[in-house]
C-alpha cells in the first residue's frame, strides 16, 4: 500500500546507482553543478566513509536528516498539505452546511483569497483538525493517497509527488549508498508524509519524523484501529526538530539539510561542537525555474538562517547556481 | 558511546550467524527445544520469506516488535529501571537533606520495605522525576551507562545486561537474518533502554519505542542540549503500545512478542484481522531457573493475556518447556 508512487524520478536515481554495491558511480550528483558546494558535500561523504581518514564515522552513526517542504519538494506558492486541507474543506462541505456562514470555512468555500490571507494560526489549526481528524489512521492514509494521485501543482501541472528536487533525490541515494540512514524531519504532518515517502524518496515510514495529532486505540467491530483525534500532539518545527530527532532517532545526526528558519535548531543540533558534521540550506533564488524567496515570505521564510549559515559555516545551496536540473520531468 | 555493552551473549549469537549472508544456519534457535512452539515460529518465518508462498511478505513490511522487561530480559524481583531509580535516590540523597523526613524518599533511604510496598503510582512518578529529570539527555545517558556497568542482578549476580534471554537473542538474530526489522516497544523509559540495546540486542536507538518525559532544547554555553523535564510525555504501555508503534514505526508489525497484560493491545494490533501474523507471550513458569509468576504478581502480571492467547491463537511460550538454556552465561 505504501509503494503507490514509484515515480520516474526515483527509478532514474536508483537506476544510476543500482548494481554497484556500495560503490557510488563516478559522479553521484549529476544534477549538481561542479563547484565548491558540490565539492564540500562529496569531500564530507568521502571523509566520513574512509576508515583511514581521521573523520571516519561508523555506519550506524551516519544519520542524515532532511526537512521536506522546500527542501525535498516545492513549497510555493502554498504548502502542499495546506492545499490538501483546503480541498478537503470543499470535499467535506456538503456534510457541513453550517460552514457556509462560519469562518474560516466560509472564506474557503467562497474562494475569498483576501479573507484567507488573514487566517490566524488558530484558523489554520481549526482547518487542520476539521480535515485531518475524526477518521482512523488507515482511512486518513487512503484519503491522502487518493488526493495525491490526482492533485497537481498549479504552476508545474504535475502531481506533487513529481515536484521533488532531482538533485536531492540524487543526494539521498548517494548518502544511502555511502552507508547513511536518511530521515525526514518535517514540520508537516507525519501521517501526511509517510504514505508516499518510500516510493518517492526511498525513505520508509519509520524514518519519517513530523508533526502529529493524538490518536486513540480501540477495537471497532472487533478490529484494532487508531482514531485520529482533534488535538495537537507534537509540533516538529524549530526547537521541536531536535526534540523530535531525539524522540524518534535517539542520536544526533552528522548531516542535516533544511531551507527555512524552522530548520535552524536542527542544524545547530547537528553541527555545533560536533566534528565531522555538515549543515546545509536550500536557498530558493531561482524565480525563473522555481521561485525566489528568502527573508520576506510567509511560506518557508529564510531570514535569520542566512545569517546563521554564514556564522556557522553551513552551506547555502543556490538553486540557481548549484543545480543544473530541478525536476526529473525536465528532460 | 552506544557500543559499550558488547556482551559475550551477542557475540555468540552473531558468531553463529555471521558470514552466511541471509541464509540462516540449519538450527537458527538452538536454545529452543524442538516442539510445536518452535516449529510454529520457524514455519511462520519460512512462509513470509518464501516468494512462492501465498503468505510471502515483502522485506520492508517484515516488522517485528518486542517488549523488553520480562520478554527480552529479567524483570523480577523488580523492574531494573526501578532498581536504578531507587539507587539513584541513595546516590542523590546527600544533595537532598530534606529527603530524610519526606516520603517516599524516607522509606527508600531507610530501606523500609514495608513502606515501599505501599508506594502509590504517584510516589513512583515522583521518584522517577526526581531521578530521571533535571539533566541533559547526554548526561542521563552517561548516568545509565555508568550504573549498568557496575550494578548486578541480586539473584544471578551478573550485570543486568547479561540477564537477557539467550533464546530471544537467537530469535532476534534469526528474524534479522530473515529480513525482519526488529524493534523494542517497552513500557520502560526510552532513554533508559537506548544506551545499551545496540550492543546487547543488536537493536539501534532509532528502533526503540518507550515511555518518555518531555525535553527542552537550548544552547547552553553555546552548545545544543536537550534538558530532561519532570513531566510525562508518553506512556508506552497497554493502548500506548499500538499508539507508540504508529507514532514511531508507522506500520503494523506482523510479529509481536510480549509477556504481560501490558502487551495485549500490541498483540491485538499485530494479529487481529491480519494474516500472516504471529503473536507470542513469554510465560514465566520456571521458578527453578528464573521465576514463576503470571496472574498474581504486581510485576509483569499475565492474567487476561493468558486467556486472550488461547482465544486469539497467540503462542504462550513456556520458559520451562520451550527453552533449554536461559542465559549465555550458563555453560
Amino acid at each position: 500500500m505504501r509503494r503507490t508512487f514509484t515515480t520516474l524520478a526515483l527509478a532514474g536515481v536508483l537506476g544510476s546507482c543500482a548494481g554497484g554495491g556500495s560503490q557510488p558511480p563516478s559522479d553521484p550528483l549529476p544534477s549538481w553543478n561542479d563547484g565548491p558546494n558540490k565539492q564540500r558535500i562529496i569531500e564530507f561523504v568521502e571523509a566520513v566513509t574512509d576508515p583511514s581518514n581521521p573523520s571516519f564515522v561508523t555506519e550506524e552513526e551516519r544519520i542524515a536528516t532532511f526537512d521536506n517542504d522546500g527542501t525535498l519538494w516545492v513549497e510555493h506558492p502554498m504548502y502542499t498539505q495546506l492545499v490538501f486541507a483546503l480541498e478537503r474543506v470543499l470535499a467535506l462541505a456538503p456534510q457541513h452546511p453550517e460552514w457556509k456562514t462560519q469562518q474560516p470555512y466560509k472564506a474557503i468555500l467562497e474562494g475569498d483569497r483576501e479573507q484567507m490571507g488573514k487566517f490566524t494560526e488558530h484558523d489554520l489549526v481549526e482547518i487542520v483538525m476539521a480535515t485531518h481528524a475524526g477518521m482512523t489512521t488507515a482511512e486518513f492514509e487512503r484519503i491522502v493517497t487518493d488526493w495525491l494521485a490526482t492533485a497537481k501543482h498549479p504552476r508545474f501541472d504535475r502531481p506533487y509527488t513529481e515536484t521533488v528536487y532531482q538533485p536531492m533525490l540524487e543526494l539521498l541515494a548517494y548518502l544511502r549508498a555511502s552507508g547513511f540512514k536518511t530521515f525526514i524531519v518535517s514540520g508537516g504532518g507525519i501521517e501526511f508524509i509517510r504514505p508516499w515517502t518510500e516510493g518517492v524518496y526511498g525513505i520508509p515510514p519509520e524514518q519519517v519524523v513530523g508533526s502529529s495529532i493524538k490518536t486513540k486505540y480501540e477495537l471497532r467491530d472487533g478490529n484494532p484501529v487508531l482514531v485520529r483525534l482533534p488535538a495537537v500532539e507534537f509540533i516538529d518545527d524549530k526547537d521541536g526538530k531536535p526534540r523530535g530527532i531525539n524522540a524518534h532517532i535517539g542520536r544526533r545526526p552528522i548531516f542535516a539539510f533544511g531551507n527555512s528558519d524552522g530548520d535552524i535548531e536542527m542544524l545547530e543540533y547537528t553541527t555545533i561542537g560536533r566534528s565531522p558534521s555538515l549543515g546545509l540550506l536550500v536557498h530558493h533564488d531561482d524565480a525563473e525555474r522555481e521561485y525566489a524567496y528568502d527573508r520576506d515570505t510567509h511560506v518557508g521564510r529564510l531570514d535569520r538562517g542566512l545569517d546563521e549559515a554564514e556564522r556557522r559555516g553551513w552551506i547555502a545551496v543556490s538553486m540557481k547556481d548549484d543545480w543544473n536540473r530541478l525536476f526529473a520531468f525536465e528532460q
